[in-house]
């Protein structure tokens, strides 16, 4: 075995694809475009305070799964308040959004069941599907047609589609309205992760309640939902949302849930803070967009020149092709040394292959750190080729 | 799908293997013998208070994978005592045991990977050998000679070993020092899951640093650990312990490391805080031991005429078989409602499908604490048929 690592550590270094975390230290001056703290509730007052009196009340772990020694009413109340958001009958909280994805899919998977994926969907989904000895049939990335081809004259008694409200690498969104009526005419489930849109995504009213909420998607019977906890909501842990037969049919049978133990309490309570937040303050979902519309105008020169404009996306991620791996790298380096950490994506972390960068517009970012982060990355941009 | 999700209830119902969680309030007064914590750390105020600095320090949430945003110093400390903790060279943490367990199975397996588990391995460790596909073969519980049998004549280049060290369910011990000669004869690594020793098992000086620490096993190279951070370190998370060569392969290939929201920081520092105190308080690990004798002496009248005497187990865990899931099921609410809180493990949580109770003799039950619960469930033992 030692012999092999060797080999593939050797294999990696030849190819440049070494990954090998930044040590981040806590540095206030530094401009961040790279995490997925889209409404930088991750630092807020009150998801500390939340997290403290859990903590206090409960305990700064679960101490068991919650089918050994108990749900906690912490739990119960935060699953509540997300199918509120969101909109749906029920909800059932995971540990992790990457558990509650491999959770569903394997509980609704299986033989009988033909998954049906946008093949830029995630990580954690895609192991779903392995896992669940489901066949898995990918369609080209957002075309409907694809997915509908999948479909005909499926012999499964069960199929389920699988989506991203907003795809975590590239930022842009799915036509979910069209892949829903796909999914009424298949009697398949429409399967909508919307780890990228919740907080961001959602107009008037729902501003910040992610992509599926007041839209005819919300509680309809062929629609379960994923979301994490980790993102907007600044906190850890993930969840799945549908009816309630869907939530009894995860405790039953979802290994993910019934054999991990549950959730922290801080981090339940820090995400239930999150919620109340997302819903009084609609600025933070409205000032991520305003922040996207200023990076992607003063960043679009730059980019017109490299050959790969961006269209502006659909929620707080912009993503930047480059045109190499050792280019995003060198690029992502650089930007950091300067003040500025942003996302850098290569092989395998790509759905398509093109290596990029990948800019987050949250929420906290004043004009002033917009404009020195694209002065920053312009003179990054133009010298890269 | 909805009809198959009805079917599905349906069938539960008729075989009386319904789930539903009960709802824990607070409530001090309940006598815990069904949680894994321990050593009582998930309400010490020492981790709380580690846990409201780092949020202080670092927020909520970790806001990305580690790869994306950096890795914070408390990561990289937290993953430096866990390593001396155990007694190997490297730890990397992941979001959850689960996902650790999924993280290294995938990463070392493949059709080039024969794995070799013990057919009592959790949940976990399970789904990472579907997931990583490769070939697995089981062994008999326990059994080196089975074990040995199925590396006997491998054709893969590489092969892994899989075992608890102490088992989640029954609470027996692995024999560790034969499994480690039996992966040295065969080129082969041996995975051990501390889940349920860590903080418990360890002897001298080492009382509490689980089943490895201070033996030969500690740092070998054909020893791999992993670790969660959920049971006696009274927090969330979990790790995989190796090489730093393995280290490095995790960090390149572990998809549920790379693709994972890092552990928050509160969870991260209470385990670090965790940890310290297992280090000065052996006390802790002992009454484990002590409490785990006398919940067996007390209750082993009552065991015998149920004709399945228990041995005292190696760690914290007692388990008592019962003569049917019903009657585990039934004795559990009887002891629930006399203020005893047990576990109740039916099929297909019980790796050997029989159904039992499950009593954790955890560090901070008094000795009328256990007399109490000890009366309970005697009582009700004694009209189980
Ligand atoms: C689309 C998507 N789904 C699920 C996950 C997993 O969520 P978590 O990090 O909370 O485990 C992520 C990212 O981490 C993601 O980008
Ligand atoms: C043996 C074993 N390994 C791994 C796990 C998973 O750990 P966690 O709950 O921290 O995800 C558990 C229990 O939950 C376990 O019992």
């Amino acid at each position: 075995m030692t012999h092999w690592l060797q080999d593939q550590a050797r294999v990696r270094e030849r190819r440049g694809l070494v990954r090998s975390p930044l040590v981040r230290g806590v540095n206030p001056g530094m401009i961040d475009l790279a995490s997925n703290d889209y409404l930088g509730l991750a630092t807020d007052p009150r998801l500390a305070e939340a997290a403290r009196e859990a903590i206090a009340m409960w305990g700064t772990g679960a101490t068991s799964s919650r089918l050994v020694a108990g749900t906690t009413e912490l739990h119960l109340e935060l699953e509540h308040e997300l199918a509120h958001l969101i909109g749906a009958d029920a909800a059932l909280v995971f540990s992790s959004g990457y558990l509650a994805n491999l959770g569903v899919t394997t509980a609704l998977g299986g033989p009988g069941t033909l998954m049906v994926a946008d093949e830029q969907c995630h990580a954690s989904l895609m192991d779903g599907f392995r896992l669940s000895r489901s066949e898995v049939k990918n369609f080209r990335h957002n075309s409907v047609e694809d997915a509908a081809k999948a479909l005909a004259n499926r012999i499964h008694p069960r199929a389920v589609i699988a989506v991203e409200s907003i795809y975590s690498v590239g930022g842009d969104a799915s036509p979910l309205a069209e892949l829903l009526e796909l999914a009424e005419t298949h009697d398949a489930m429409l399967l909508v992760d919307e780890a990228h849109s919740l907080g961001v995504a959602g107009t008037g009213s729902q501003q910040g309640c992610g992509a599926i909420a007041g839209t005819r998607l919300a509680g309809h019977p062929n629609v379960i939902v994923t979301a994490t906890l980790s993102k907007a909501l600044g906190s850890q842990g993930g969840a799945v949302l549908g009816s309630t037969l869907v939530r009894d049919h995860l405790v039953n049978r979802a290994r993910s849930f019934i054999f991990d133990t549950a959730l922290a309490p801080p981090a339940a309570a820090a995400a239930l803070a999150a919620i109340g937040i997302i819903r009084a303050e609609p600025w933070r979902a409205a000032a991520v967009h305003r922040n996207a519309a200023a990076l992607s105008a003063q960043l679009q020169p730059a980019l017109q020149r490299l050959g790969t404009a961006v269209d502006r996306s659909a929620g707080a991620v912009q993503s930047i092709p480059m045109p190499s791996a050792e280019a995003a790298l060198a690029a992502s380096k650089e930007a950091h040394t300067a003040g500025v950490s942003v996302g850098c994506f290569r092989p395998p972390s790509v759905p398509d292959g093109v290596s990029r960068l990948r800019l987050t517009a949250r929420a906290t970012l004043t004009p002033t750190d917009i404009e020195q982060a694209c002065a920053v990355l312009r003179s990054i941009l133009e010298r890269t080729s």
